[in-house]
């Protein structure tokens, strides 16, 4: 195990990518023509007014186009909740102390947490993985046949504080992203259809803030929310942690790597890996909210190739995550006001991927229903 | 069965109900206090900070509210997905012949419309009836073990043509508005828990414009929209059939049911008493798109103590439902571009539904995990 705060330095350049992750993102194809194509030609054929069903046509294509197969189903769905800590939680940026995130790990692997009573619901595993966790995590284990599973892949306990330096080394991004790559890969192994993305760790909406500053330009008052509910005192301070990180660190909006190992996360960086390795073996990457989000535009700056694997869960009541979802040029399906993470809107948007997938496959064409189309009657 | 051209000329005094109907409202009780307290109290005490599920929270306390249950779950549902025809066909107003009503009417037996996949998905059951189709119903057999019913409960050969006078009698609305009580009814004493309102009638654009222009003063323009795909000219011919259908028929404002007799439809009659029906027993009402809704419009002006009991589904791709949504003050949970009806953007909210109840059911409290809450650390 690294302690964050030896390895605080950047030293490897951060244009070049080690060679996993180059062919990782190598891997990563163009959606199938053929298809997205056939797809598309079995929308018009079914019985509704073409296009009728709106965006859940276009989701179902999309999903053709991403898996290969013209009528796609995705029974095996995962969600990936990476946790780890923030040593900017010293600058006093959240409600809740850092503890909470082992707290919060150990609830996930109780069954009891808002991303466990989701997932269930809609069918899906939950796969924690602690890759940065600062504190102790006791007595994980998940109670038999619950439908989670943990990962110890810890690399540091946690991040050095943002607002004083750099919160881990190239390398150490590195190493979290490649670990991501590795939980997804045992997934694909394992068996999956689509892939979720999930977090906790007290503190990240604080980085994910500087991430979405740093990359697109926005200002920090735009990117800068109350997280899990700041006042507006605590929120004008967090504001100033998130201006104070950034002119320390002065990340470079062409590196995405400086970018994420400057201020981002470990969790962060997981699920750059989690994502890129999930559109490299064709999996539907359904994207939670804000910090998921901030994730997948580190990815998507690495890897253009990424962005149509991408399936924007909601929009999270948490503002910069506007700026993300316009960066990526996402429409998200939800629009709920949450604001937890863990992977809970991913999971809410699950049905509508199932919902998409089964129009396709099961309605009625206009031929074998013999209804009458537009004009013919 | 009463010829709809027979008995065109309202002749009942409008603002006076029979007495079963007035005994559906006044059943209609305002929601459960000691419920809605407890959902609240509970949503504090989860796992999570608070407020965070946003409208997910609000959903599960305001089903708390309706069903008086601290903790309700809805597992038997039921979308019912009235049909009927429409004399204004006649102008001109579809891109699809009137015979489609009935040829979708058999599709919904056969399992294979857009409803019957999407009911499925969420564990629906779907009770199809016609109240005014106008041309004849064959093979209607649900094939075995199939999640669809089909009840015979026709009133007339569709309405009379809107454009030239009014579309039925105040006594044939109320007839398909206690049909509508009665199918609520029945599904009530077979064992339902949440219902969902769907219809298929071609036309039914038209008339839903025609009642949400009259009962909101909206603009011919800003209710009226391409239905299931009119381009700019069959567009402004629609609008021209709107305009006329309110000049020919004068609809009172102030009465719902000279309204809904005037330039409503049957189906939509029917729907807004199985809106009332549902309310009088407390069940929950997942409202579908723009015909839904100028149904559930008419029932909240006959009742305005329904309107807790709604839950709009989605907002439709068509424009006039917008103006519905304002009206009722309700904000639906999904905005997928949907302009098909037949119930199918509500059958998509069901998980949503869902989702809350079991929120509030199975997650952990800060007190059972042994989690820090806010600024407790």
């Amino acid at each position: 195990m690294t302690s964050a705060h030896s390895s605080g330095v950047p030293h490897r350049q951060p244009n070049v990518l080690p060679p996993a992750l180059r062919s990782t993102i190598d891997a990563i194809q163009p959606l199938d023509q053929a298809a997205l194509a056939a797809a598309r030609e079995r929308q018009a054929q079914l019985t509704k007014p073409p296009g009728s069903l709106g965006r859940l046509e276009a989701l179902s294509i999309q999903l053709a186009g991403i898996t290969g197969q013209a009528q796609p189903l995705l029974p095996r769905k995962t969600v990936i909740t990476l946790a780890a800590d923030h040593g900017v939680t010293a600058e006093g940026v959240s409600l809740y102390p850092a503890e909470v995130t082992p707290q919060m790990v150990a609830n996930f692997l109780r069954g009891g947490a808002a991303i466990n009573v989701l997932a269930r619901a809609a069918g899906a595993r939950v796969l924690v993985a602690d890759v940065g966790v600062a504190g102790a995590l006791d007595d994980l284990a998940a109670p038999d046949g619950a439908a989670v599973q943990f990962v110890s892949a810890r690399l540091a306990l946690g991040t050095a504080n943002i607002a004083r330096g750099p919160a881990m080394s190239i390398d150490l991004a590195l190493q979290a992203i490649e670990t991501g790559v590795r939980l997804v890969e045992s997934e694909y192994a394992r068996g999956v259809d689509v892939v979720a993305t999930g977090e906790m760790g007290i503190g990240n909406t604080t980085a994910s803030s500087c991430i979405v500053a740093a990359l697109t330009g926005a200002a920090v008052d735009v990117v800068t929310g109350r997280g899990t509910g700041l006042d507006d005192a605590r929120l004008a301070h967090k504001r100033n942690v998130v201006t104070r990180a950034l002119a320390t660190n002065q990340p470079d909006p062409s590196q995405p790597l400086d970018v994420l190992a400057k201020v981002g996360g470990l969790e962060i960086a997981g699920l750059v890996g989690v994502i890129l390795g999930a559109a490299s073996h064709r999996l539907p990457v359904v994207v939670d909210g804000f910090i998921s989000g901030a994730a997948a535009l580190v990815a998507a700056r690495l890897a253009p190739q990424v962005r149509p694997y991408l399936i924007a869960a909601h929009r999270s009541a948490e503002p910069g995550h506007a700026v993300v979802l316009d960066a990526l040029d996402l429409r998200p399906l939800l629009d709920l006001d949450l604001r937890l993470g863990e992977g809970t809107g991913a999971a809410l948007a699950f049905p509508l991927l199932d919902a998409a997938c089964l129009i396709l496959r099961e309605m009625a064409t206009f031929a074998s229903a013999g209804v009458a189309g537009p004009e013919a009657g």
